[in-house]
């Protein structure tokens, strides 16, 4: 890609200021978004293949539970009413598919969920859109969002913005966040690198929950 | 682009249901992204050359005011004590240069701006984050923000997002948002139109504008 | 009351500007605030007896949903991680009875719900901290809210301030709320009359709905 | 007073589970609501002498320094544009007077504020509602907000609401707090303790911030 300067869009970006490492704070969450059967189940009309991101979520869920840290996940459901009157649903109206109470909008079972994990219940691209998020995470005076799921141009995206907006450093490990196309998934990547969080691999965000001390957030 | 099940990315799409046309309301705003110094002038570090969009946004705005449309221009800016603690500026320390009553923060003149439109200091990327954008546009029940400015994979995107989160119709009209470079460029618009709103001609647009009654918002 | 001035209360107020009667909009909803068991039964801890509250408002419903008016209904619930994280429940444990899924959070079935309501979970005082009602009323192009329900002192009084912030005018009918105490009551709705929303007789909001076009609202 | 249960209030409100002790963190930040000229000056229409409560809230304040605490300052301020707009001017028409530039806005300079200090405009009563503030204490891993200022039934309560619901502990030292008659303030005083926070004497709240390490939170 080159930019309007004809410089590679690499250096415009550097010029910009973009791109610098954020901080790995010792209060970490992690945040699963909509990683429900709508999106993971291939045979879905909203979903996709998203075995390996399930696999390596899962890992980083074990990793970040042996550390103490709060694990939060989203789901996307709607009421009746609300499927008639969110505006949202008539750009997308696919997502209209995911009813409250429905097995679209239950989490993916191979994840290893407990009781003591958050849930969040969603009406938009956000995890933190019209949601206690926010207030959940700084009341656990958290203060690095590891944001995984799906789909990486949309709700994953829109996340790790609105993450890096409420005063939370964004981690995004590559391989626990997955989408229905490649092209929109690396686009997003390269945008999310460059201007809201860190790109990592799954390994560096295990290698860095590891190193927390083990109390480190439920100590509080 | 091809998706995961060897479909082309737009056959993935439709599956998903998502790219519906949206409602073209009887009451829009245009809401212009930050088209401040910082951001148009190609000599600023941030900036990039948006002659043309500069231009595009101005006939917009023309167009709506005789309507009677509302127009609210957004800038960054930030305070000295912000340039200390924002945690946005960790991972994009370019946009620490749009301090407070600095001229990179003023919108660019070219634009005909007027003592009636609605000016916000945002602190993030998405206009509507952590602004009072969303209660204003309930205030004069608006129901269709006409979104423009700068830059399309930044904050025209966060902007859009939040603009459909927050119960507004959303429009693009693609002479009126620009970019560093082209490739981030085009794959935003790719994923507004597919998810939050309907990217037009700005053609389109301003004949949307005209076709209003012209007392249409202001009289209420 | 006298103020600091040795005037009456009500000149103090005059002379600071509040109290100003507000705009009766074209297009109100109705709001109804935690009229769940474990505000209206009176065995319940957090309980008072509301017979009178929901009969008020059973009928300010039935009047709304003949002219179209959305109708909101509003409960707070926790799951278990959340009885252990949100920071409220440490001011005021009680709180933490209201556990999702339990009849303390279900809305009191003396009320003419229908399926066409909406029912946001909340998790705080406001009906819109943390939820979708902003959004929800801003895509109905809402520009009235009816707030019923319990407490006036508590989650009604929230209500109100965040729903005149949030730019839409606000209409508490008095026989609508109540309270657990006669003196927080009282001292609420004068605070919500001098500054945020109008406090009238249930008979004038009711007159108010009755005068609407019927399609008012479901029109758009 | 009594409640409906025959009960004094105070029976009727523990039995609901109200009024714990909250916590007080080791990472607070005092924030100042609206000790702007336009409330501080008794010659001010909107204003009344708060004289005592500058004096008390400028020894917190400096107690506060010693510690390294943040302390954020909040004016409400309104462009020539938001007067026609902000719905809560209807109701509150006497607010319109402070307007964007004028001494009404301004910081009362009795004052110690720095450089260093935050300050917020906001349009409404909460310091929350329409701005970064909870962004800006998550960023910098507040736990507790020390809520200070005017009008204890306004813009103070509204922001004790906010801050306990965006995450964080709440205190108020009474002397620090102020409006312009007795009957609303001692009201709202006794909502605060009830159900939002800790009304404490400035005298404790200022052991409190003696006992912090004096880098608890710039320390990050």
């Amino acid at each position: 890609m080159t930019s309007q300067y004809g410089l590679p869009t690499d250096k415009t970006y550097a010029r910009a200021g973009f791109g610098a490492a954020v901080d790995r704070g010792a209060r970490p969450a992690i945040v699963v978004v909509d990683l429900t059967n709508g999106f993971t189940d291939p045979d879905a009309p909203t979903g996709a293949d998203l075995t390996d991101v399930v696999a390596a979520t899962s890992d980083l869920i074990t990793a970040g539970r042996a550390a103490g840290v709060p694990v939060v996940f989203t789901t996307i459901a709607y009421t009746p009413a609300e499927t008639e009157s969110v505006v949202w649903l008539r750009k997308a109206p696919g997502m209209a598919a995911l009813r409250e109470g429905s097995p679209a909008v239950a989490i993916d079972d191979r994840l290893p969920r407990t009781d003591a994990d958050h849930l969040i219940t969603k009406k938009g691209a956000s995890a933190f859109f019209g949601t206690t998020l926010a207030a959940l995470l700084a009341g656990l005076t958290v203060d690095t969002a590891v944001v995984c799921g799906a789909t990486t141009s949309g709700c994953v995206r829109a996340t790790a913005v609105d993450a890096v907006q409420s005063g939370f450093s964004v981690l995004v490990p590559r391989e626990c966040v997955g989408d229905r196309a490649a092209g929109p998934h690396d686009a997003n990547l390269f945008d999310i690198q460059a201007k809201y969080g860190d790109v990592i691999d799954v390994r560096e965000a295990i290698e860095y929950l590891n190193g927390l001390r083990g109390d480190a957030v439920t100590a509080r």
